[in-house]
């Protein structure tokens, strides 16, 4: 564990190919001929680690969607870019999102210990459930899982996972050359897993990791998320529009944790932030207005079809949203469902300005301003109970991830609110989070060994 | 596809912990304590490449032997080692085993797509069917998948996973950011397959990848995996024990192509072999004996009770082998059954110098010599049609490999019999293999736009 000091916020550089902007590749400043080019995320992942920031994190979709022909889709798998970038830089975080609704225990496990020992502790896993009936159908069903389903296997599959990083104890490699044994087989058990979704014999293949577990990251908010991140998750990304909404969710996020015996250190709370940078507010306004102009209407309408559980195709852009459902009807991501309802709602929106109100970050908060005032906006979420750090979405890469290292971070170190070194070596260090000790640990005699 | 020259062999590089004997971690030139230090791996990645081989290679189980007592196991995944390597390596190939029992085609074809995109065209897929209950279980099933309908599944496998990486026409991408078109999606499309084991929609969500496919590998040398072999290998391992099985195995190989309109140029033939290199006959003969000597004869026996399909434990050491079980009601791995049987057979070994033969190789060609006696061997079958190339599987590791590739490659080089500089880029250029065309492309009428 780090040593006590000042409360320090945490920051999460959240790439995706030319930004989060759904018109940042048609933006001079971006390079979406690069998607497939690994040095191009080479370069950003370095530029993040320059910033000193926390980790970098990749979403993760299963299937392609429509929306291909407007945007740059179709690049790298998280877990194979992650382990290429992990010889590129040193310190940084590596987080790659994995579903559990398309996975098997043993193999997500064993890719994430393998990453964590590839990386020297820098493995992260963001726990999806996948949201859409497009990726079962690449997996040979017709119908999505439902929700609460998605959960319960979700809660198995991690409860899986856990035993087996569990299934090596860190000493369990005795490398005895003399003797000729390699490894205290007692340190190293199956784990006989038979539960409802899945039987695992174990033990895992690969050897206890830096980091024991990758560090377990959540992003869902649903009434289904928020309890499965209070109970399992060390990090949460969140999309809130409000301070006040951001308040809430911390509070009940927080307020969680107790019945499942966790304090509230062991959770991080990363409001989704996409900034959008300019030396003078006009400028930055200029900046997003640029890229509001460059939307597609017919993506941005195919994109808002999918979030509200509506086929809005052919509606009038100058008119209302038509009636929705409710959120219990929706199957996919029901919490940004309501976040996107409410705005349209709260605000009073045309369906074009809903489309260029989450064109930054399809539901997270934009927020366009001087290196100044995105540095006064972080430092009130974060002073005053909305967040213990941010999940940072560049409207456009690199050039948004790269004003933000160089101007905004060095404000908030300035301000004593964020590192000026890497104190660790891992991505829990870096999150101010312990390695979970092993559970073999306590139950098994250290067998016929002198001590 | 490169110009017409003289027939020049082929060499990958086998990698594997601390060497291929299975006691060389016990060794002292070997580091078992580096099997999960990446850096090792670098080295080894790097010195093959120093070597100008067409590709490093990693074999992979989905379970832990309880052979992990006397031998330096569990360590990383192949997938994310692999991607790890391409961006420290610059030309060599990069080979990977996945099963195809217990994985989906829709991952697995990603996932190489995002390894070929990764490293510029330096991809392969070794396709196995995994062969023992232990695996089974790690993933719900109590008893392993039969010998054929393993192999029925992988055909199916096979197709599913290329129509996905045709999913994408090589110019699929169109982006053009002044009309807001990223992708022509009438050159994205989906598959709609649906079979026997799988439903899968498509397209990939990754676009098509430098070399098209992976390079396609196969090691079953059974009847089921010749025939798979035959139609979709491009190259494959397998254990010889003498020329004139090496040369049997080559003919009836390259005979079942032209049933599948195949040439025998589209196909390469690998046997393996462990080269024990020492400056002179003795000095080689003795570290093989040093070698033998540092068995640990309950991993041996647990080794070949495996490979028998028999349960050897307690038997004496220097006795016969009991009645084996016939090939049939072998649900393993087949051909090394009946290789290992009849090596026995043959030479009229004990359990202990059976073990002692197998410990190098675990069923591939030992053979321990000079650097001229090995090249000498190399050439033999080269030219006497066994091999179009070798599966290199140093004993020791690093240094069975730097002694390879420093002392025995020049050799081949000098007889002109192996390439002294890469001509091409890719793993198929290495292995002079074409790369596919897009399956889409004859079928796709180029919508509406001018020639």
């Amino acid at each position: 564990m780090p040593a006590a000091g000042p409360r320090r916020l945490h920051l999460n550089a959240f790439l995706m190919n030319a930004g989060h902007h759904d018109a940042a590749w048609r933006h001079p400043r971006t390079q979406p001929e690069r998607v497939t080019d690994v040095r191009y995320f080479q370069h950003l992942a370095r530029t993040a680690e320059r910033g000193k920031l926390d980790s970098i994190f990749f979403a993760d979709g299963l299937a392609l969607w429509g929306k291909v022909k407007h945007n740059a889709l179709g690049g790298f798998e998280p877990l194979t870019l992650l382990s290429a970038l992990a010889t590129v830089t040193e310190r940084i975080g590596l987080i790659a999102t994995v579903s559990t609704t398309f996975n098997e225990p043993f193999h997500t496990a064993r890719k994430f210990a393998s990453l964590d020992h590839l990386s020297g502790g820098r493995a992260g896993w963001n726990i999806v459930t996948s949201g859409t009936v497009d990726e079962a159908r690449n997996f040979g069903q017709d119908e999505h899982l439902e929700h609460s389903l998605r959960y319960e296997r979700a809660r198995e599959f991690v409860e899986v996972a856990t035993k087996l990083w569990d299934s090596w104890e860190d000493d369990a490699v005795l490398l005895d050359r003399v003797r000729g044994v390699y490894a205290d087989t007692g340190k190293v058990q199956p784990i006989d897993h038979r539960g409802e979704h899945f039987a695992v014999q174990g033990p895992l293949n690969v050897q206890r990791s830096p980091q024991g577990y990758p560090l377990l990251v959540q992003a869902g908010s649903s009434e289904d998320g928020k309890e499965f991140a209070a109970q399992y998750a060390e990090a949460v990304f969140t999309a809130q529009q409000t301070l006040a909404d951001g308040q809430a969710f911390y509070k009940d996020v927080k307020n969680r944790l107790a019945r499942y015996g966790r304090s509230e250190d062991g959770l991080k709370i990363l409001p989704g932030i996409c900034p959008v940078i300019g030396s003078t507010e006009a400028e930055a306004r200029a900046l997003e207005q640029e890229l509001t102009d460059l939307q597609v209407p017919e993506y941005g309408l195919a994109q808002l079809s999918g979030m509200l559980g509506t086929d809005l195709t052919g509606l009038p852009l100058d008119g209302p949203l038509p009636a929705l459902p409710e959120e219990r009807d929706i199957n996919g991501n029901k919490s940004r469902f309501t976040l996107v309802a409410e705005l349209a709602r709260r605000d009073g929106l045309t369906l074009r300005e809903l489309i260029a109100r989450l064109g930054g970050g399809r539901g997270h908060r934009v927020f366009a301003g001087t290196p100044e005032q995105i540095a006064d906006q972080l430092e009130e979420w974060f002073t005053q109970g909305a967040a213990d750090g941010f999940n940072v979405m560049p409207a456009h890469l690199p050039g948004g991830l790269e004003d933000f290292v160089d101007h905004v971070v060095p404000l908030l170190q300035a301000r004593g609110l964020f590192r000026t070194e890497y104190t660790g070596h891992t991505l829990r260090e870096h999150y101010g989070l312990p390695c979970p000790a092993g559970r073999l640990a306590p139950l098994v005699a250290p067998a016929g060994q002198p001590s």
